[in-house]
């Protein structure tokens, strides 16, 4: 049913060739779909002020270009994830005032200031060097999405009191986002030194029996350590967004 | 919005209080959640004649008894699947007229005859005599749905004659139920020798790296064979269900 | 035996050299195995107006062109899949009437128009655009195989709006293919909203845990909703193929 | 470094027996374990309001007693899990005021009234009926640290209609606690209609393939939609607790 | 096609009434499957001496009891495989002549004495002690089936010197079986030191990693020694059928 | 203890300077490891006739080219296994009477020409024609191994009527090797129809589920019909070479 | 080639009835086998002081007490695992000078008092309560075999305090071996504080994902630290059986 | 707290401005954190006399060329693993003193010559050629580290004779470490030769089911040999680093 049929039930309503109980009759089984938008709509309005995100792998720099364009024309800042560096460069000489991370492969282009709406400080932490790609994409996307961001890097849990002495930085977290490859341990230890939630994040960092990030994910899901919630492998969008959403509660 | 709301927009509308256009945009707001029960049960009629289905596991005799009580109540057929020969004797001694069939612990209750509207014929096939139970649960689901069920047992792939003896029967099936364990090879040549859909079920018979079903589930999903589609391991009850459904189309 | 010796135990009988007896003998010990050119003969038979289907994958074009030389000389029409865009240009250099699918590395010749012989329209639906290559496959060979084919593509359950917005499409299908990587969700929504059988397709889009679609997979084989029975991750045309053959039932 | 040698090193500097360069020395290599329990106190008090919780499983009832006496003596409100009914019942009869859940094994002893801090309301769902247990364990853990609790259960994606009649309900929650076995897709539904954070909590519900619950976690692993953390399979109690620190942030 | 059909084509053959021709026509396309009785025969006579092999796993002592039964009264041996010692003693109440392995849980009868026709010994190997029972089945399985069986127990390659010690048996060996569990080495050091083929079977004895059995079972597959094929986990029968069949070329 | 202290003892023993028991106990303890060439030699001399294989991966061309030369020069035939074609057109120009197989990377030189010492003919079977380079492998393996080699190539098990008309030659064999990709079945069907041993050989032929050969292992390990044994994925070497130790017995 | 064999020929070389040349040639094909047993007498007085191990699982208790019989009569030490407390009591009721431990399932029977030989201490340390039993058998083994065991139980890393508190104790040890379930981190710690080998003992402790042991297993293999390696999950014996090798080098 | 901080609070206990109580109670919540780098510098101090490790993978070129530099200054001598030959060229165009070896992708650069502390000397062997290069890092690494390195190189059990020919080398050495792929047999083999501890590595040499070495893995772990610990797959750095701690006990 579209719009124009649900304007000439109402008209029928208001000249009683419609009775009412008939009307209601066939609103009753209006075919909800028709409606969506308007709900799409109304629910992107509760996310005002977060970036539109394009997963840049298997889109071509045109179609990426193109949806970047239309997102612009909106007044919306853009997060690129998963984005070659080539096609990056493409997007950088049309829009010269986007940001590319090499790293994390994230590409970020602000329409509009980013206004700071998180309550406290999203602290990104990773167990070693190899690690800070994930993370960065955490940080980028939470930084986006309003969050102040702080960075802890090369903790691992071998090198405990590495660790241990930032733990003034810990404590002033809201919301940590932990990142780790290999034995996946260090969400465990910093869950047991803070009250704050923890997003962890394995990362397919290792060799071997790591397998790509497994090894990590689970020891995470097993954390023996409690406030400890985990993402997919190298899934730094995904943290760095729940921890936004966190932050804002 | 519920029914009273939408009756008292629709007055406004007659009397003229409320405008055409707020209406419309009043409707097109309108919480289609609301609307969902009528889309039920107008979904529901679609599926008239199909049994009701209660998975027996986790529940109480005391909570499946008064389910089926609120069934009979309707004048649904019920069939019971998953369901321990202990509670099934409690269900019987309450509704006598029900069957059990204690191999595919399935328990069947008819408050009115089965009316056939499946096309053709489905053929429920196995393997082994093992694989069986999980043959009748899909037999007797695609019954109390309506079918004319064939059974075709202990055809499996190593005396392949015995297969072929009975190519007939295979020719003749409307969709085809094959069910197998250890290496799942049956659907494979039974696909090669139809032209119909053959719906694969995986069992757990076997021991060792059967692995409970996965090496048959493995094959199946690997058919050199066009014309295969598989469901979870031991899922006879899916099996007859999906198969019913092919059988009206 | 070959039809010689067949045709001079047959004379035998005739001139009365060999007694009704012997020859019943001898002819039930025949080796069956002679006979079976006729029985493929006859069993394709039943396949008419399905095309001929190569799998690209490992043949050099070479190989490849004088297989459909063969085909087309029979009249057949020509479904190729797996196909590099290399190996599809040098076909294409000689059949310029071909058409290259380069998304779902399809390509089809079609000797004579294909005749709609399937009942109802087959709808293909993915959850996102990544998804679209496996689907394309499947919507190209249901197509070349008599169907009227829909499509319905990035639907995923993330935005259920969208997916709600298009039931009336859903409803009128005949058969679904369904198309989903990641977590392989939108085949047990779809099951739910439809009264048709469903074919789910695991897709390998992902990273980390899709574990190049066995999440998919195994989430596609454990649906809550009856009515779905899945094929090989990114087997497109296993399931365009099965779906065909469900909607001549 | 026991406190007495701490006292003795700081009465020398006072009388100047020890410089304080020489003092700095000593301190700055003090092995800061001596420390250690200091510490924890002081984390222990940051957890004020918290039940002490005591995993049950691998424990005597006699053990268990003798620790909920003491915890008792402290005044603290305790959260015992994984505790099988023939201990509850010890310990029931030791502690009548006590409350045991039979179907999530949890059981509660409360020394003071619990205080509500938590901010909103947390919303605990299930796809099913047969994931209740782990879903109460949640709610019981949550109400335990002090939050209100809202439950929404048996409103699993192949009925999708259930679960947007209840969208209301979705909306006014601060956080979410999505628990699902089978195929687990309803947190990647449930993400897509709110901007809330979700915990997923995947549960051994299932047969087949769905593997324990290992079906469940990875399709959640990888939900298309933002938004999603996971925790261990049937793992309640952590998704209550991390849901409580969210819920005071 | 029955017989009576293919009598009255040989009689029109014979009257004229058919032509050669038209006969060979129907001939060719004659449905195979009614000759499939006569090779099963003739195929069952290339066994001749073999004894027949009931799955005792699944079936009641009542049905195992009619299956004996029936084979004594054909003259046949019986090897009864996975039979519960319950169900054994059942039988052996009724056979009292028949012979129960409660290790293998195998249980033979004999009906004729077994005639030795396999060329050489068979020499049963295993690792350590608890795969005694495997190998077990694998010997009675090969003597049934007329071989001269020597067995090798307890010489795992911790002790390598236990082997070696044995070199002598093993070079006269003409098969042998290996069996063993664990880290499942021996298959590889013994296919080292003779020139004979090596039937490998791993057994589920083990803890932890051993996975019952699939730790042996990828360790035989990945022997370094050539001359070294692999049966299922704990399949002693399989590994003494094939033995058998190889001992008689 | 070197052959020159050996021959010192027993000159000793011939003056009388040691006695006889001394000899006896300095013998007994002998390091047997020093004799240890001499086994090697007589365990190579049993051998004889058998082609020396070089495993190609891994090694360059000159290490190969220099290896062939030492065995050149012994009068040996030589197998290389898993050689890259680059390499094998630089040992092909040194060596141009050699052979290269480049679908199955093997390379073979006559030094002088086999003897067929097999006792039958070996049969080498494929369900595909992507199975074919691994088929090769074995059957230049059981060649070289001094056999008669048939090939029997492309009757995979949706087609059954292709095998069975081959059955003739099937019954001929001594010795089968049958090799399958994807779903694996086809050695099932073979050793349903033979009474001969089975090598089953599962390739990484596939995509998606077959995991790279892992369900045609399985599948081929948990085989309803007896006779069956298996070596690891895409190994024809290993095939040919146990096929040929038991066309010898 | 026994003793008598080996004397005749020596005789024969005394006499000069054979040749230095022909005893040479005889004497280096001799079976080595036949000296076996002397090799092993040396290698066992190479471990004198250690205990006999028996593995408990699988034998009777009859079958125990006679080898526990067999090594009383040579003055050995006994340690017997894997024994259940069924068997152990009718053993310790006819040796009652031994001691059972119920938790870890060991028993010991000292039949001459251990003597320390172990240079320094080994320290058996464990993540939680829980996995106390397979530490005790560690600590068991490790003491018969001569060596000083400390023990640090339940100082896992989610309250690293607890664990830092007894660095002093770390730093005394020897050798370490840690024994951790869940996600098995603290074996990554602890060898970032010390310089000394580490032993990890994944345990079966868990649930869910931990998938008994494995992920533990799996972390431990890819510790950051270095200086960790590993043992099969819940071996305890073995982690305390190369200890006490490393303790004695 | 920093030092200043620390400095003050002990001039005003000499002064008498603070209480000794009130430095007490200050001093015990101390941030133990500060006190970290001088614990690290401790911890190092105790390791004097190994190299650093870099790990080369995943760092430039000039990351890893500054770093050397820095510990050149301390000097310090160095060892690089998994360094690309390219990245390696660039070090030595540097550091023309360094030496690489391209097998295992090791640098090493010494800025003092190594001096021998390790007790006994460490034998390294490997099953095949192939694992040679992970052997080698294994070796470099304890040569680095101060030890004695004996290599043994393509002893795998399918030639058994040509280990137990180099026994008198197995027990001279002091640890063993023992590497190999497929099926990993050799370190049960050889730990049941010698008293000494096996430190075991699994190789990715393989194919099919070898799964990249944890085949190998699982075999290693599942060791019927008392006395082995397992390294990660390839990990030689890791077996060389823990090999030499033992060394030094």
């Amino acid at each position: 049913m579209d719009v124009r049929k649900l304007e000439a039930l109402l008209r029928n309503v208001r000249t009683g060739k419609t009775s009412i109980d008939d009307a209601l009759v066939r609103l009753k089984s209006l075919p909800f779909e028709d409606l969506g938008f308007t709900r799409i709509d109304h629910h992107r309005s509760l996310r005002k002020g977060f970036p539109e995100v394009i997963w840049g792998e298997g889109k071509t720099s045109q179609q990426i270009l193109s949806i970047v364009r239309q997102l612009k024309g909106k007044g919306q800042n853009v997060l690129i994830t998963r984005l070659e560096e080539k096609k990056a460069k493409t997007i950088l000489s049309v829009f010269p005032k986007g940001r590319y991370y090499p790293q994390s492969r994230v590409l970020t282009h602000l329409t509009h200031p980013v206004k700071v709406t998180g309550k406290g400080a999203i602290l990104v932490m990773t167990a070693g060097t190899t690690d800070i790609p994930v993370a960065e994409e955490a940080a980028v996307t939470a930084e986006l999405m309003g969050n102040r961001v702080e960075t802890l890097y090369d903790v691992g849990v071998a090198g405990i009191h590495r660790l241990l002495a930032e733990k003034g930085k810990l404590e002033k977290a809201h919301v940590l986002v932990v990142v780790a490859g290999m034995e996946g341990a260090l969400p465990s230890v910093v869950a047991g030194l803070v009250d704050r939630p923890v997003i962890a994040v394995p990362t397919s960092v290792g060799y071997g029996t790591s397998f790509g990030g497994i090894t990590a994910l689970l020891a995470m899901l097993n954390s023996c350590a409690s406030g400890v919630a985990v993402v997919n492998i190298d899934n730094g969008f995904g943290a760095g967004y729940i921890a936004s959403l966190m932050n804002r509660l």
